[in-house]
């Protein structure tokens, strides 16, 4: 036997390598960064004109916190990364925010992130498709008059392409991500340069307007508290930094080394870009309202319900390379490009997620089958459903969309750092190596205060905008976490159920004899194909079943069984209804009670066929018999296909190749699954 | 065994018995009349007025025409009815027109008739429930002014009523059917003995208004031509005389003489009723226009769009009566109710054709199993959807449905009257007796007539109505010819693929072993007992096999399968991509490779759970390895099922008492078969 095993692992190998390469192969970190930096790089596309349209609330004159608002926000981009270059450390298999809470603070906990991160990846895919088509639109007008239409159409598209499952490639990543980081620092050095050493005034197409403020000079708490809604928008830069920490085995060796650095290189890019187009923004005198419709006055008149606001980076852009310049539409399409990348990430993680949480049962277990395109799909399509609802309603607004969104990833962060905490508690508790422990302390109180300052912003985060629409996040959350409880409770019952007690017991001691049963329409191939596989299995009686829905066809069978002279007793059902199945069935259920320790083994002969509508012709009745026989107890169903002419088709499609996306930002199977397998 | 097989067949008989008495006992003529003649005397409701709205076009002048057209219309109901009684005699097994068609003129012609009566029976609903609506409209204005909504709202209750099985008895007929049949003939009467005994004056209430011509003054063929057109609306009278002819198995012996006296009565019956409806609206002095918005004028003005004409047999009611009288309100409801009942006629056709249909292979085989309740549900609702469309197209309009319905009719009229007579042919070759020969040769002489005067109404429904929608009935027909056509290719084509040679063939010599392989993820009660149950089958090798996604839980697996010492080999496949499905069929195709000549039994243990959402929990991956598997030659699928404690509820719920509606109308299910397959 052992030669038949080797066969197909051969087989399987092979074909994994040839359908799966890019996991295969390890990315370096130039590649590394793209692939995964596309989701929190392409944030600083919305992020600061998020800060400046909530300090415009209080007039142009708030402008001039926007500098300290920036710095909060990189003092706390430094923080979050440090962090996670703990967690990439500790936890090499790639140990997303889920398994360090879960592991840590136990699974309701881990329940909470994973509820919190599933919203989040449907609002990753709303938010950056509409600031992409946002930022595409100061290109192209036409996209941005007819804003959710475009969005869900790119929605649509990238569903389909991962539904089909194209494969990516880290060159695809690594192209445009270079393009707009590239072009973002390109803008900054030669506005820099044109402000200060040439002196130029480089203007933004909103500088000679005003905005009238909605609250006339604020002061003491109800400017803290601006400023602190400011922050926390401004908090949307850091979304998707934790994406690392779930890839390290994508990493070349030493993984934790390169993903760490990785890490950082990336936070450094962020918050210059982040800082380069606030100072530009305001050396431009970009000039953003949270309404314009009514806040934006031009020339002593509000623009008016049908101006469109264009987002900073594109304003600012405009300014410094001048508009219609070849540079300022190359970088917009590169910032829509990278937007709608780091939606697609979301494509790759939310079933990547799915699967490790169906592994510990909150989700169908299933889903846990990587690489099975249905269950695949079934993410992809659950994604792409709740991302276009949220589109529709909010019209593609990503600053209202963003209210919504960073909720969600601080309540991972805060988790998984608290997590991490613990982390290193528990193994303070058994390390000696007095380097080691120093190492340690180190990290944990790097961790311990993230937690601190990530549960702060969440506290602020959900202050200050519970009511702009976190609500609706929240309400998310919950509904996922109750979903996934429910799904877990009923698999828990059912495992509790069939546990199989030690020793044999009633229905498990081995009955005594079989009485295989073969159902006969008519005499043809299938049926004789599936008498004679029938007689091969030696059980104790074999007889073929008919039922007699019609006398004439009955006859004929009965003639043409003896003319063959078929060395198997027919027997035939009378059936005045000329019902199939519940003869059948009454059938099944005597011979059951004539010998309750007997086993029936009913044997239907199928034709495959190939496309769903001759599938409508046939079969139907064996389906629903199959289907009734499945609750009677005491029963095997044996199918035995007949495979048509017609079957080649479904075969072809069935066999088509298909690899499921993101395998590129996973790594290679055998080793995640060892070294989580390890990590158990 | 012997002692086996009545086993089943006592419960059969008992729960037949039980199921479905009402299809046990037989018709006395009282009942039989009311459940077969709903159909054909509630068109009485509204030929008539057809005809006068026919004439109107020629101005209030054509009415006097009304009373010749009454006679050809009478004419060819007694011509109608003298043919099928002759069918009646010569197929007491129930020959509806598409048998005599089929049998007598081929294949052809009986598909014709077929799309004929398909197209017919969503028709009935779609006329019947308008008119309903209608008549129920003179009594209830608000109906009519929801005409539309309403007709919808009563298709989707007799659908229900129907999907739900709900148990007809004759009296439901017959009570509605002898009221509305007593009520028209009161009126009929107290009408003739006020207007010549009393000579009182009876006015309906459209008795003042003017009609203006379309045409003013025809003359010549154009006047032909219009008549010939009233006629065929009047035509409308006989739509439904050939149910008799169907449901000749439900009569008390001797059943032709019966049913063929029944057919008379019937017959006579609606030419009363018809005429004396046309005799009362002339003398009552009806008024109906064709589009009576611009052609109906009062005091000199047109009534306009919102003036609501209402049937005939209502304004003549309220003359006869008087409005809101007791009996006009009667009357009203007792012809709605009828008409609600003609409808529901087509429900039971419905599906006894398909399923007639089914047994020639021109739909779908399963239909053919009776009492089945999902291949009679498809059936309902494929009718309740088409009748629907109808009604929401022409807004419940009567009068331009029925300008689409009478083409079927006379078209399996012609063709089942001419089959009758290729019929009497055939039997007049062979037959010897004078007397026998002289009865045949009347027969075939009325066929004939009939035949020929059927035939020849087709053609002027055909002129005189085609542009006026007869032309969508037609497309009907063809898309239900052109797809019968093409299933019933296609079984022929499956049916030759698969027909079993003689002598042992290539794929159904007897192969020469059976390898088991029985699929185990866990170890638990439901693996346990697929496990014994393999052994059972002692096939010459039996192995357990699993696939590793999980290193840990295999190990796991691995561990317990030595404790407990199962006495059947364990092997694992690798799958790097956590896949299920394709390590185990590339395993089967190892085997096979191995020996090509052998058998793979695959025995795949499931769960069985109540509630389709816990379905979706469990059985996902068996269910598409099962699907796949089916692909792969050689291969027997084998489903140990474990019936979980949830899986009483859907138990129960199979159990349920179910009995397929329109039994009354078809009498005793063993008499049917025994007598229809004694006439194949």
């Amino acid at each position: 036997m052992s030669k038949l095993t080797d066969v197909p692992k051969r087989i399987l190998i092979g074909r994994a390598l040839r359908s799966d390469r890019l996991g295969e192969t390890l990315l370096p970190k130039r590649i590394a960064l793209p692939v995964f930096a596309s989701d929190p790089l392409s944030s600083v596309a919305y992020a600061p004109g998020e800060v400046l349209l909530v300090l415009s609330i209080a007039g142009v004159s708030a402008y001039h916190f926007s500098p300290w608002i920036a710095a909060a926000v990189v003092v706390l981009m430094f923080t979050v990364v440090a962090s996670y270059r703990q967690n990439v450390h500790a936890y090499p298999s790639g140990g997303g925010d889920y398994e360090v809470a879960n592991t840590n603070l136990g699974p309701k906990a881990g329940l909470t992130v994973a509820s919190a991160l599933l919203v989040d990846y449907v609002l990753t895919v709303a938010v950056s498709i509409s600031s992409g088509i946002e930022n595409l639109g100061s290109a192209i007008p036409f996209v941005v008059e007819h804003k959710v239409f475009c969005a869900i159409a790119v929605i649509v598209l990238l569903t389909l392409m991962n539904l089909r499952g194209v494969k990516e490639s880290g060159t695809v990543f690594a192209i445009p991500t270079y393009v707009f980081v590239a072009g973002v620092f390109t803008m900054i050095a030669w506005g820099a340069f044109r402000g200060v050493v040439l002196g130029d005034e480089m203007r933004a197409p909103t500088a000679d307007y005003q905005i009238k403020p909605e609250h006339q000079g604020l002061a003491g708490f109800a400017l803290v508290f601006l400023l602190l809604r400011a922050f926390s928008s401004g908090c949307a830069a850091l979304t998707g930094v934790e994406a690392i920490s779930n890839g390290v085995p994508a990493f070349r060796k030493p993984k934790s080394r390169n993903a760490a650095s990785t890490l950082a290189l990336m936070g450094l890019l962020a918050v210059t870009m982040f800082c380069g187009i606030i100072a530009l923004a305001r050396a431009t005198g970009v000039r953003m309202a949270e309404n314009p419709a009514v806040d934006l006055v031009h020339n002593g008149v509000p623009v008016g319900a049908d101006y469109v606001q264009h987002p900073v980076i594109a304003q600012v852009a405009e300014a410094v390379f001048g508009s219609d310049s070849i540079l300022f539409i190359l970088l917009a399409a590169a910032t829509a490009l990278v937007l709608f990348l780091a939606a697609n990430t979301a494509y790759n993680g939310f079933p990547l997620l799915g699967s490790i949480l169906a592994q510990d049962r909150y989700l169908p277990r299933q889903l846990h089958t990587r690489g099975d395109r249905l269950a695949f799909s079934n993410g992809i399509v659950l994604l792409a459903g709740a991302a276009m609802l949220l589109v529709w309603i909010y019209r593609a607004d990503s600053t209202r969309l963003i209210q919504l969104y960073i909720v969600g990833v601080f309540v991972s962060f805060t988790l998984s750092q608290t997590g991490m905490v613990r982390h290193w508690n528990r193994h303070l508790a058994t390390e000696k190596d007095t380097a080691k422990r120093r190492h340690m302390i180190r990290s944990r109180a790097i961790n311990a205060f993230g937690a601190f300052f990530t549960g702060l912003v969440l506290v602020v985060v959900l202050v200050t905008k519970f009511t702009h629409g976190a609500w609706v996040a929240l309400l998310g959350m919950v509904i996922f976490y109750a979903t996934m409880t429910a799904i877990r409770k009923h698999y828990d019952r059912v495992a509790e159920e069939i546990a199989a007690p030690e020793g044999p017991s009633d229905d498990i001691v081995r009955p005594s004899r079989v009485h295989s049963v073969v159902l006969i329409s008519k005499i043809h191939r299938p049926t004789l194909r599936a008498l004679a596989y029938a007689k091969l299995l030696r059980s104790d009686t074999l007889e073929a079943l008919s039922v007699n829905v019609d006398p004439a066809e009955t006859k004929a069978l009965r003639a043409e069984w003896e003319r063959r002279g078929i060395d198997v007793p027919l027997k035939v059902l009378d059936s005045p209804y000329r019902e199939i199945t519940r003869p059948v069935i009454e059938y099944v259920k005597s011979l059951r009670k004539e010998s309750p320790r007997d086993v029936v083994s009913v044997i239907i002969p199928e034709y495959v066929v190939g496309h769903w509508y001759e599938h409508l012709l046939h079969n139907q009745s064996a389906l629903r018999l199959k289907g009734r026989l499945l609750f009677t107890p005491g029963v095997m169903v044996t199918s035995v296909p007949y495979q048509l002419a017609s079957s080649e088709v479904a075969k072809r499609r069935a066999r088509k190749e298909w690899n499921a996306p993101g395998s590129v930002r996973r790594g290679p199977a055998q080793e995640r699954d060892r070294e989580s397998s390890a990590s158990q």
